[in-house]
C-alpha cells in the first residue's frame, strides 16, 4: 500500500496551524506498514483540489484528504470531490438523523448550514463521525481509494480508527509488521542508550529493529518484527531483560499512561492519594484525574502557590519558608506531609519550583524543583533541575512525580 | 508571487518530526504578502524530488525546499538538482573555509563528508549559512525561483531570513498582506456565522477577506487586507462593531491567551483569584498559572474531587450534596462560596461535572457542567453541556469558566 496525504486548508499554508493531522496519519499508516510518499497541503481552492487529485503519484493507490469539510460556506471540498467523481449530492437519511441527534443532545438549535452537512456524494462509502457532525467520505476510482475526512484532529482521528484502518487492512493484504512498544522516563536518549548498548545490540543481532522515539521527557523504545505477531513472546522476555537493566526509568507498555498505571498500582494497594502544588498549579492533580477511574483513590488536591497559602493550607512551618525558601527540600517535605494530614490521604505528592522564565537566581536557578513524597513514616524529597521553557518543566515536574510515585509503589 | 514550499525528509513522512519549517516558511512569506499555495512533504529519493520539480503549479514562482543537505549518505538533493540543471558539483572555496572554520572553531576533526559540503551547483547562487556547514543554493529557470536550504530549523531560519527573504522582496515587487484576528470562544462555528452574517457581508463587500479558523472551543475569525497595513484602523473598526455584536464571545486578539487577558484585567483592578475544581480536577488552576506572572493575583485553589473533600476544605453543607447531588448549582455555588473563604480572595471560579465516560445518569448526562463564580456579593451558577470525551470536557469547562470571568470582569 502507497498513501498520500493532502491537507486542505488556508491555516495550514499560512502557518497559522502545524500540520500534526498528517504526521499523525503518516505515524498510524507506518505501523500498519503502509508506505506513505508524500503529503501535500494546499488551499480550499477547487482548481488546487482537482490538481492534487489529478497529479498523484502513479505508485498510489490511496489518497487521504482532511480538511475542507465544516458547515461555513468556504468549505468546497464535498463540492469539489462530487465534480471530480462526476456524482452528486444528496441527503443522507442516516448522517442527517445523527446530526439531529448531536444538536438535540446538546439543547442548540440546527441550522440550515448544519442540515448540508447531511448533503453526502451519491457514489460513495460514508464513513461513520462519533465525534462530530461531518461525516467521512470513501472513494474508488482506477484501483485508487480516496478517503476524504473533516480536519478536526479528534474527529479525524476517531474515523480513521473506527472506519478507515480497519477497511484499509482487509482491502490490502498488508504485510504483517508487529511493534511493541516499551516506555521510560527520565533518562535522556543518548545516555539511555549507552546504558543498554548491550542489549540493544543482542535484540539487533536476533533480526529485530529497534527505534529510539525520543517525546519531552520520555524515550519509547520500539521492538519491531517483520514475522508479524508470532514474535510477541521472544519480544516480551527482552522488554523484561531491559526492565531489569532500568527498573527506575521503565514504567510501561504500548498505549498505556502514567496515570493508569498508578492507578492500577493504588487499587490493588488500597491506598488513596493527595496532592500539593507550587510550581505545577493543578498539573499534577488534573494529570492524575486524566485517568477515569481516579475517583477510586485521588480525593483532592491543594494548589499552593502563594507562600501563604503553603502554610494556611498545607502548615508549612514560616521558619522554613524564611529560612529556606520556598523551593527547598524543607518545605517540599512539609507540603507532602502537611498536605497527607489536610487532605487525611495514605499517601501524598508535593511540588515546589522555578518554573520560569522569571524568579531564578544563581543559588536557585529557573527549572529547579524540589518533589517530596510523603506515606507511612516516610518523607523523601528529590531534587531535579530542568530547562528554562516554563510550560515543559511543569510537564517535565509532573512525569518525573508520577514515574517516581510508580518506582516507589512497586516496591512497597 | 505565488511559492511553493518542498519538505523533503522521511522522518516528517512517517510522523516522527513534525513539519515547523513550513508552518514557519508560511507565516513568514504570507505576511510579506507571498501567497502560498501548496506545501509538500516527500521522501530523500531521486525520483520524488523530481517528480515534485516537474509538476509545479502554472501559477507558482517561487519554490523553497528544505531538508536533504545534511553531510550524510542519504542527502541526495543536491545531486538531483545538478542533473535538473544540468549542471555539475564543484568545490566552492569561500563555503569551505568557512567549514574548516567551523570545525577549528569547535576544535572537531573535519571528515570527508564536511569536505563535500563545499562541493556545490557551478549554476547557481550560493546562499550563506551563518549557522552550519550546508549551504543554500537560488536557481532560476523558466521564471522560476528555486531555493534549497538545510531543514535543520534554525539554519534554515537564518538563511531565509539573511538571504532569501530579502532578495525575494527585491525581486518581485510584492503587494502587501495584512491579518488580523478576533479570538471567540463559546460560540459554535455554525451559530456564529449566522449571528455575524450581517457584519461579515459588509467586511466582504468592502473588499476584505473573513476566514473561520476553528479549534476546540474556540473559533478565530481572521480579516485579510490586500491593501497592507494602512487598512489597520478599518479593519479595528469592524471588530470594534464585532465586539458590540458578540461582547460575551469576543475575549482577544492576535495572538492573546484567555489566562493573559484575565491576568491583566485582574492586575488592573487589584483583585486576587482562587478556584475550586471538581470535574477539572486542577486543569482551570494550572490554566491560570500558565500566565507567568500569575502569582500577582493568583494565591491557591482547591481540588475537592471526591464529596467528602468539598465538605472538608470548601465547607459545601453535606445536606446540599445529598439533595441536589454533587453536580448542581447549589453546590457549585457553595464550592465557590465555601473556597472563596477557605482562600481568603477577592473573587472564586468553581467547577462541578461529569466529565465521562461514566457516571451519567437521564438527569444529569455525561458532559453537564455547573460552573459558578463567587464575588462581593454576588453568587452566580451557569449550566453548561458539553459532550462525551473527558479530556475535551475539562478543556471547554476551563476555556468557558475563564471567557465568563473576562466577560463578568470586563463589566465589573
Amino acid at each position: 500500500m502507497i498513501a498520500e496525504i493532502l491537507s486542505i486548508g488556508d491555516e495550514l499554508l499560512i502557518g497559522q496551524t502545524i500540520n500534526t493531522n498528517a504526521s499523525w496519519i503518516g505515524q498510524e499508516m507506518s505501523k500498519m506498514g503502509a508506505r506513505v510518499i508524500r503529503v501535500s497541503t494546499i488551499s480550499d481552492d477547487k482548481n488546487e483540489i482537482i490538481h492534487s487529485l489529478q497529479n498523484l503519484n502513479q505508485e498510489t493507490n490511496c489518497l487521504i484528504i482532511t480538511g475542507g469539510l465544516g458547515p461555513t460556506k468556504d468549505d468546497i471540498t464535498k463540492h469539489t470531490l462530487c465534480d471530480f467523481f462526476k456524482t452528486e449530492l444528496e441527503i443522507h437519511e442516516p448522517t442527517l438523523k445523527k446530526i439531529q441527534a448531536f444538536f438535540a443532545a446538546r439543547n442548540r438549535p440546527m441550522l440550515e448550514s448544519n442540515n448540508q452537512q447531511a448533503a453526502l456524494p451519491k457514489d460513495c462509502t460514508i464513513l461513520n463521525n462519533n465525534y462530530g457532525t461531518a461525516s467521512g467520505m470513501w472513494f474508488e476510482k482506477n484501483n485508487v481509494i480516496i478517503i476524504s475526512l473533516p480536519g478536526v484532529p479528534y474527529e479525524m482521528k476517531g474515523i480513521m480508527t473506527e472506519e478507515v484502518f480497519p477497511r484499509l487492512k482487509s482491502k490490502f493484504n498488508l504485510k504483517s509488521i508487529y511493534h511493541k512498544t516499551a516506555l521510560t522516563q527520565g533518562i535522556g536518549e543518548s545516555f539511555l542508550a549507552e546504558k543498554i548498548k548491550d542489549w540493544e545490540n543482542n535484540v539487533r543481532e536476533e533480526g529485530f529493529g529497534l527505534a529510539y522515539l525520543p517525546s519531552p521527557g520520555m524515550v519509547k523504545l520500539r521492538i519491531t518484527s517483520y514475522n508479524g505477531q508470532v514474535d510477541e513472546t521472544k519480544i516480551n522476555g527482552y522488554f523484561q531483560e531491559l526492565k531489569n537493566i532500568i527498573p527506575e526509568a521503565l514504567w510501561g507498555f504500548e498505549q498505556e499512561t502514567l496515570p493508569e498505571v498508578i492507578g492500577k498500582l493504588l487499587t490493588k494497594k488500597c491506598m488513596t492519594l493527595g496532592t500539593v502544588e507550587s510550581c505545577t498549579g493543578g498539573l499534577l492533580a488534573n494529570t492524575i484525574v486524566s485517568n477515569s477511574g481516579a475517583s477510586h483513590y485521588f480525593t483532592g488536591g491543594l494548589v499552593t502557590y502563594s507562600n501563604d497559602q503553603k502554610h494556611q493550607l498545607a502548615n508549612v512551618s514560616v521558619d522554613s519558608i524564611l529560612n529556606h525558601g520556598a523551593v527547598s527540600e524543607e518545605v517540599a517535605i512539609e507540603m507532602a506531609n502537611g498536605a497527607k494530614e489536610r487532605l487525611g490521604v495514605d499517601l501524598c505528592i508535593a511540588t515546589t519550583g522555578i518554573a520560569g522564565p522569571n524568579g531564578g537566581s544563581e543559588d536557585k536557578p529557573v527549572g529547579l524543583v524540589w518533589i517530596a513524597i510523603a506515606f507511612k513514616d516516610k518523607r523523601i524529597g528529590r531534587k531535579f533541575q530542568f530547562g528554562d521553557n516554563r510550560e515543559r518543566n511543569m510537564q517535565m515536574t509532573v512525569l518525573s512525580a508520577l514515574n517516581w510515585l510508580r518506582f516507589e509503589l512497586e516496591n512497597l
